[in-house]
């Protein structure tokens, strides 16, 4: 997967950014002030033009690349952020905010409210995919960045590109897509749905106050990251993974001993492990903002005519085995823009890694995304330093 | 969907047998007499050559066809069992169990152990599909029938079809196999593993001895039903029934007012109602039958192998949009079927509904079960009454 000259960021740094001037949220509440944390990967050319925006998905957060003293591992996009990676921090300045409503530093429901100086929790204001953007813009101001020469995401992620790409068509060059929608299906807020009960059926929930017990909903959020986790894979990767392999006894008659399968073990694993890491008001909050999420809802309900006000370019990707955003959705968000008259580039990626796909390394992908990009830094003349 | 001579059964009643015979289960353990509610519709011939088998899924019963006096809607399989319908009970005498280890009536969790004196719980026997068939074996004496005329069954259903068509080969004439698979996917059984752990997460499961309490384990089983629901429809069914309506709020920009999309509320609905109708333990140790399921695994894995011990003729039925049964799962059944030099009929049906289609009106599939159940019906000589 790697290429020669690919190598990593190394040790990076997180930022924290005081944005003092007020976001007006789609909901009508004003947030006076709030906190990002941000990391930044390569340097800011003297033009400022040289800048990308990486939009963080559903449990993402500010560390996209590089590695923290303590990690395990590096960080969720390292993959393709980095010196002579599809996202070449040798010639872009990448900027990475973890989004409010997230629970990685920034404000969001573990953060207090100023006002009544208690831990917002479940009173943290319902949020949109445009709050997100709105608190991006304001951030692009603390970086006196004029234009992103790209804005990036997948997923969610994808969402928010989107959302920049008609809402701001002044303030991005480049708008990459991946495996991302319009708009979620009937089935992708019916799992949503059943992730979000399983956390409110956790008695430690408290109706979202546990900040105010010494309990978290650990049993409802590991439930919510498993049925998200094998909705993200497709089935063959599942099978390729685990097949039907035991962990735990076998099959003999005769026997009553009990039978694990590996992918039991490994589900139950990683949705532990997830709730040890994330906030059960916070996934409710995004995977709300996902199921709210109509990029066409305020232009008369046509992809066509809300596209028509972007004035960039577009990569969309979507990827063969995905079947929660699945490539059909990228090829309706690829007709709207050309029937908009927007220069778009559309690439389906074969993969059988499901949704998932985006965050894996995939040579095809590596090549159209940073193949586009490169083209990118070249329109900008920015120049290998 | 109704031909004209289509027409219901009316009021049926529900038998309760008891099998005095022992039954030597799988795991080792021997029930020395077990309970079974069942169900009959239509009547045995003269030469007792008539009889077909029904073999339910995970949250089937007895109840296939027919009303009781308290029912708002007809057994799970009324569409298909009655006079003038694809299985014709002006034809066959159908007999439908409840099988054990389910909790309708039929020896079970719920049920007492008679070693101990007290409800069965959490220490019932593990169950395969082949204890499945062994009691329906049982059963078979009970009405004095040698040769089942067919045995049918869809999901779990068809798992014992086949099951009986390798283990019993001189005991049915034909084996109608519907949406079923040789063995689950690593997908299907992580659905059915998160499903067992919303029940299991459940404060009042109480390691399955909620007998012994007032409560039982509602907000675990109610997860656990919507999870396999939407496994069960397809994500077409579900945008044409729900879409993204709205059944509260709305999206008006600058408005704090909570929204719920229809698919929510139906999902939730139903989560609720299957909690009031079903038994956790049953539910676990059902699902754990569907994973434990491997056609092959006492034939060297090898399907073709397995079947050469059969001697029946087969149909095979799958359905377009079933995506926790894929059609190719029924492909590999006939495959298997022809290699072995098999008399197999292999249809696959359009519909859009997903797993749940194998309980759902369509003609197609009406006319390919009732189709060859007429030919069945032809070769035997049964005379119409």
């Amino acid at each position: 997967m790697s290429s020669p000259n690919e190598s990593s960021l190394g040790l990076v740094e997180t930022q924290h950014v005081s944005i003092t001037a007020p976001l007006k949220l789609a909901c009508g509440i004003v947030l006076d002030a709030h906190d990002l944390c941000v990391e930044t990967y390569g340097r800011l050319n003297a033009e400022r033009t040289n800048a990308i925006l990486i939009c963080h998905a559903l449990s993402g957060s500010h560390h996209a690349a590089g590695w923290h003293t303590d990690d395990k591992k590096p960080g969720w996009w390292d993959h393709y952020i980095g010196p002579g990676k599809a996202i070449d921090t040798e010639h872009f300045f990448v900027v990475c905010p973890n989004n409010i409503g997230s629970c990685f530093g920034s404000t969001g429901p573990l953060s207090q409210n100023p006002q009544t100086e208690k831990v917002w929790g479940p009173d943290f204001p319902p949020l949109r995919a445009r709050d997100w953007m709105a608190s991006q813009h304001l951030l692009m101001a603390h970086y006196h960045i004029d234009c992103w020469a790209a804005v990036v995401g997948g997923s969610l992620g994808g969402m928010q590109v989107m959302r920049w790409s008609i809402e701001h068509p002044e303030k991005l060059l480049n708008a990459i897509v991946i495996a991302s929608a319009m708009k979620l299906s009937a089935q992708n807020i019916a799992f949503n749905e059943i992730a979000r009960r399983a956390i409110k059926s956790d008695p430690d929930f408290h109706e979202g106050r546990y900040a105010q017990t010494d309990k978290v909903p650990r049993r409802g959020l590991a439930l919510a990251r498993m049925i998200g986790h094998v909705t993200y894979l497709s089935d063959t990767a599942m099978a390729d993974k685990f097949g039907r392999e035991l962990r735990i006894g076998d099959f003999l008659v005769g026997k009553t001993d009990p039978v694990e399968f590996q992918i039991e073990s490994y589900l139950n694993y990683q949705g532990d492990k997830f709730s040890n890491e994330f906030d059960a008001n916070s996934y409710i909050l995004i995977t709300k903002m996902l199921d709210y999420f109509d990029l066409s809802r305020d232009y008369q309900h046509d992809p066509v005519s809300a596209f028509q006000h972007a004035k960039c370019k577009f990569l969309v990707i979507s990827f063969t085995s995905d079947w929660r955003f699945p490539a059909q959705c990228s090829k309706d968000i690829t007709d709207a823009l050309i029937a908009s008259g927007k220069n778009v580039t559309y690439v389906e990626v074969d993969s059988d890694q499901g949704h998932d796909a985006f965050l894996l390394p995939n040579p095809r992908y590596q090549q159209a995304l940073g193949g586009y990009l490169k083209r990118v830094a070249a329109q900008l003349r920015i120049p290998n330093r």
